[in-house]
């Protein structure tokens, strides 16, 4: 049998508009989806309605090594049965999304894979909530840092020198231990002054900002639950200014703005990107 | 007159199917379109025949400043004639790309705008060449830097410290200094023997990698010319696993594939994207 094709493909911060002309392409014609939690429902409807659609988050219920062997099995399973196969994750495949680990997987076992990168929630939840991450003469650097510790590991991962001295500095996953977060940078160095953010449903209808000093925002912070993006630096002061005048957040005009065109019209008239029959 | 609307889009690293379906439907449908000198020309050919297109790069003959303000004076005055103005921008407007100091001039004005992210050299570059930015258990943090010192300012605007801990550090522009990049590194108690990879032309087809460490890649870097994407740190190991088995690069199968939809086709299907008429 003919072998199918893989793509890992970013699905980008939650609004379906957000996607690449790419991504849109490749899920309305994929045969096999393989998707996680944070993944908008309004994207998944994208799909051909024969496609098969395999839940890999967090409800399979096994450990994260177990779940993310079960993915690479999956994966190489239905490429070998000949099936277009998209490996579909939230915001980009290569931060933080362990689509590194997908690939080297898929390379073990011989698949070729195409990569397609996606919105970042790093850069596009702060740009949502007004924030930009660099700023000229305010913020000429930014890093972006995981608040999860690796399991096997009681260390937590993150070199909090760097974290205290770039310009801007984003924490993805890290609002559960926001205090342990504020008082490392605090014993780094940043300023108390420091303006801190925290944004919960960053780019989608419910996003919830809070926004205080490395001093104040563990006190102000109580109502916010993950996920959350934690933005540290001087741009944060930019957000009164930018939110006044932003005229709509990510979120699409409408609800009918987001029904997407049909997949022959995309199909047909994009040479090249007609479903594969494999 | 009814006031127009205002748009600062993100085009992305460079091929056309990886602009988000948002800007590709604002770029089909706007009357003025301000762009400059990092946007693949094909983007531009997404435009209606009729749009004023106005280039901003820095053919205008103008200082960096004197050309921003310039800039700030077009997007009020087409917004004000009543045009649906989009200002494109390469990559994401929010990183490097004074993308805030547009929104800032242009809330000074009172008028509103809307921010469209868009996929960030930053992580993209990296990911074509095959090149993760994150990887669990190698990279659990990144950060990116401009390699260009602010026009009035002798220091470079770089932290050092920070970029020697990051996990990865990405530096963009920043190829015509990469000796002063190598030793600041080095004199930041980086390894010498930390991997590193300059990719020029990142995501086009000329793309161009040259790999080294620390202390071997100023002399091996002598043909790589900006623009250039620098990615220090063990990520770059990957590549050579990775980019085996990666199916194609960033760009489209085919020049084909690069023929958008009509315009109409677009706007009649989605409600709320027709052009606006002002």
């Amino acid at each position: 049998m003919k072998q199918g094709s893989a793509y890992i493909v970013g699905a980008g911060p939650g609004a379906v508009d957000l996607l690449t002309l790419r991504a849109y392409r490749l899920l309305c014609s994929a045969d096999v989806i393989l998707f996680d939690r944070l993944v908008n429902p309004q994207i998944l409807d994208l799909a051909r309605r024969d496609a098969l659609m395999i839940d890999v988050g967090k409800r399979l219920r096994q450990s994260s090594a177990a779940r993310q062997n079960t993915i690479h099995l999956l994966l190489a399973e239905h490429v070998r049965a000949g099936k277009k196969v998209v490996r579909l994750k939230g915001g980009d495949p290569f931060v933080f999304g362990r689509g590194g680990e997908e690939v080297l997987a898929l390379a073990e076992e011989g698949i070729h894979v195409e990569v397609v990168p996606g919105i970042s929630s790093s850069v596009a939840v702060p740009a949502s909530a007004g924030i930009p991450v660099t700023m000229r003469g305010m913020a000429s650097s930014f890093g972006v840092f995981t608040g999860h510790p690796a399991e096997d590991s009681d260390h937590d991962g993150i070199d909090w020198d760097a974290a205290a001295r770039v310009g801007t500095a984003v924490f993805l996953m890290g609002v559960g231990r926001l205090s342990h977060l504020v008082s490392q940078l605090l014993a780094h160095e940043r300023s108390p002054q420091t303006p801190i953010a925290i944004v919960a449903n960053g780019t989608l209808p419910n996003e919830q900002v809070v926004v205080g000093t490395l001093q104040t925002i563990v006190s102000k912070a109580g109502n916010i639950s993950p996920p959350a993006t934690i933005i540290v630096g001087e741009v944060v002061h930019l957000r009164e200014r930018i939110r006044a005048i932003l005229s709509r957040t990510f979120q699409a005009e409408s609800q009918n703005a987001m029904l997407p065109p049909s997949i022959e019209s995309i199909t047909a008239r994009i040479p090249g990107l007609q479903p594969q029959t494999a």
